[in-house]
């Protein structure tokens, strides 16, 4: 991986440089008023780890041991067999042993953190050390908004999704499949998700998994975007390759995962957990389960192109007792992420998981507890890429539109947190405590008019886009608005004034051209 | 401080210890079935510090200067002037500063952890160290549930909230002003409240400090539930003393904290901040004046008796740049938590802060995000004692019947988050992970129906008593009831079902004969 610029993106760089007057003028203006976007976060603040190093190396132990003696399903890609055999692995049938320490040494050569490219240079991201990114929600079939009810998702609703992360400051992905468009045939609705991603945001997205050829067509357009050179060396997609937990690979993932491994695109390896379904009941036991999977699909990519990035992926969610449902917001799955995090920072591999989860049906207080207990974690425990980080509503059977708004409020809140505590002179202020400190008795004793609260007032204090915070009164006689209604108010008004990012003409051209191409080409397409 | 158990107290436990038949029988059946309560929390897990040691001295420096340099104001108090001036303070009109190195010396004599008894010993709390002990909102003249809207208090609606305190598991305390019962005269009012603690609920509670008399009879009924001696050497009422920011302690608290600390009664000295207003507007100046505060009130307590109990209290909002109004739920509060807590652990004094605070009007989206982002930081900061858990919305305006039972289902999360992660044998799951993964390919993969799933499903996850995890075709069915709804069904039925603890018939009647008493001597009683 270079830290080169492409071609086309030094281009908008000089033209963007060079802004004076006329078209250019316009649109730094208009960039300017419509998005005043946040980079990725680069935390100030210490990781929270609940595991001891002993801990930590009672499961690392067990993990191997399940390597070793048990291993790992890679099913329905003799490719892969012959590869772990090769490598030196215990190959019998569909199931591949791992020798102790051959798979920490294969990891070896994964980043321990890279840089995703944006078409828009000041959008990219970094994916790993102290750097936390935040991505929309990811798969779900349908969309909620107020006026709309639960109705399947279309392609509409997926730009519309894009253009709402393009315009969220404290999101600085665009995601991938912020919603399945069922009104596009299944065939080629991968080309128009990724077309979405590109003409609609200036953000990093997220490249198709859903089959080979389907991950071969969007590394093919991101080079249409970027330049074939710069994609061979560089990251420009990252990619959700999901473990058939437990223990499982299969073929689909693992040729997505070949493609994007060997084109140097970035693989999330990912354990899809409901504990106790895909993984034991216990914290522990999943942590131990994940470690193991997220340890064989992980050095897979480096057997497919040594230095690949890839990032230890967990999803985790515990189940209803009475219906078997996921459920969201509990202590366990955040006791599990948190674990999760200290396993992949001792491997030196960037970590993605957590989000803005939740099971309920509605944008409401079980929505919203149910997000934080998950989006807490995600920050302190260090996660570097957080899919799902806004929309997600119902178990990920909905993309919400009114939470989508909701939840980059808090991303926003998580970005200013991560930042840590001011000790400069200014922030401990301690000429200002002394001056109001030392007023005679008769006077009253406020902050609200001293020189310090004037030059840091505006800064001081986050800004939610969507709490209340009138009087009773002021708020009563505007409605008695609760917060699912107000977010409605603002997604509307932010997709009225959406514009689309500036994107070269030949570019879109390019594109357009090869969805044509590839849709008389795919089958049924 | 003695461990010994007050007369009455071992009479309770001796009865219930001999249930066998009759009434004992039926007691004991009734507790089982109502109350399943959890003892405060333990926490097994680490503390989360945003501050390095370095920063952390920069604020005591600080701290120190102010506090020898400008001082903070004992008004409307002569007394305590004296004491600080024999204490070697220097006291010029009602300033008084501190030479440095006296309040770190004053403050050794405080505990670092003390029991507050409840007139059950089951219920008694630890306050300090490892331990978190939850308590209600305290404070709001309004209540609000869906049916009835907002409307002011009544002592009905007081005991209310004393008997779903009493009926919560994870709610360990009983709290004080759980809200203000405006129908009820206000000489007299504390008289009432006290009693509705003891007689509908039996975890233990908070005194009275709006004046120093009520303070007295606060102490004097405590005196007739548990013993005038047991009282004497133990700590049986926690009372919330307010610093009257910026850097005043005013007449009224400090005559009830005079009472309470010469009592051996534990005060919570606790700066009440709106940050910009009653602080600096940054984060470090809040902390840097906050910990003087705290420091000039906890010794004065130790003045009055070194020894009494002591805890390190923190309140800290944000302000809304538009209305001045405060807000919660904001990154900046957070950092005033976890940093005072640091402080607190390096006075080795206990530490209250936190809750479950917000602004919102309604029991929404924003009420429980702006919960969450304060209870979180509740938890892993390390606070010992926790009021507003339960109930608070609209900046503290209200206490709200459906949110505290919404609050009540996180405060059971935020328990179960702190037991951690179970390492043992059972926990760690290698057996069943090693049986799962050695299926055949053509056997289905899960773990549904294991061993170790059966043997311990029934307490692997936090069961909500909130949230709606159903399919959304069932949830419809059942009429697509949002969170608020759910919540109040269960404060109903909570509340029919309430059956109040048992009380010996003596103490009720010497309460009430004092009470009588009281009412008859106090002014427009």
């Amino acid at each position: 991986m270079t830290e080169d610029k492409p071609a086309n993106l030094q281009r908008t760089g000089r033209s963007r440089g060079r802004a004076g007057g006329g078209a250019a003028a316009r649109r730094a203006k208009r960039s300017s008023n419509v998005v005043q976007q946040l980079t990725y976060i680069k935390r100030q603040i210490p990781v929270y780890e609940v595991l001891s190093d002993e801990g930590l190396q009672k499961i690392e132990t067990n993990a191997e041991t399940v390597l070793a003696e048990t291993g790992i399903d890679f099913r329905e890609d003799a490719e892969s067999l012959a590869m772990w055999k090769a490598a030196g692995a215990d190959v019998q049938g569909e199931r591949v042993r791992f020798p102790k320490g051959l798979l920490p040494e294969l990891l070896k050569t994964a980043p321990k953190q890279f840089t995703q490219h944006a078409r828009n240079p000041a959008r990219s991201v970094e994916i790993g050390g102290n750097n936390t990114v935040f991505a929309p929600v990811y798969g779900p079939p349908f969309v909620r908004d107020l006026e709309g009810g639960r109705r399947y998702a279309t392609i509409e609703d997926f730009r519309n999704f894009v253009k709402l992360a393009y315009m969220a400051p404290a999101m600085h992905h665009s995601g991938g499949t912020v919603c399945e468009p069922v009104d596009v045939p299944v065939p080629t609705r991968h080309l128009d998700m990724v077309y979405s991603h590109i003409r609609y945001s200036d953000k990093p997205f997220m490249g198709s998994v859903t089959a080979p050829e389907r991950a071969d067509d969007s590394i093919a357009m991101a080079k249409l975007v970027f330049g074939n050179e710069f994609v061979e060396q560089n990251c420009v997609l990252i990619n959700l390759i999901n473990a058939n937990s437990p223990m499982i690979f299969d073929g689909t993932m693992l040729g997505a995962l070949k493609s994007y491994a060997r084109a140097g695109q970035a693989c999330v390896v990912s354990p899809f957990i409901l504990a106790g379904a895909m993984s034991p009941v216990s914290v522990a036991g999943t942590l131990t389960q994940v470690l193991a999977e997220v340890m064989a699909g992980a050095a897979f990519t480096q057997l497919c192109r040594p230095g690949a990035p890839v990032v230890f992926g967990t999803f985790a969610s515990s189940m209803s007792m009475q219906s078997g449902a996921p459920t969201f917001g509990t202590p366990e799955p955040a006791l599990v992420l948190y674990g999760a995090a200290q396993l992949a920072r001792r491997l030196n591999l960037p970590f993605r998981s957590g989000g803005s989860l939740c099971g309920s049906k509605l944008p409401d207080a079980q929505a919203a507890h149910e997000s934080s207990n998950t989006l807490w974690p995600t920050l302190l425990a260090g996660v570097n890429f957080a899919l799902h980080s806004a929309g997600w509503l119902e178990g990920g059977l909905v993309s919400s539109y009114e939470k989508f708004i909701i939840d980059c409020d808090q991303l926003g809140i998580m970005q200013q947190m991560a930042a840590g505590i001011d000790l400069s002179e200014n922030g401990l202020a301690l000429e200002t405590i002394q001056e109001i400190g030392n007023l005679p008795p008769e006077e009253s004793r406020h902050h609200l008019g001293t020189a310090h609260t004037q030059a840091n007032f505006e800064t001081a204090f986050y800004r939610s886009s969507v709490a209340d915070n009138n009087s009773f009164e002021q708020w009563s006689s505007e409605g008695g608005k609760d917060t699912a209604i107000k977010a409605n108010e603002i997604f509307r008004k932010q997709l009225a004034s959406y514009q689309a990012p500036d994107l070269d003409p030949a570019v879109d051209e390019a594109l357009k051209s090869f969805m044509t191409l590839r849709t008389k080409e795919l089958p049924d397409g």
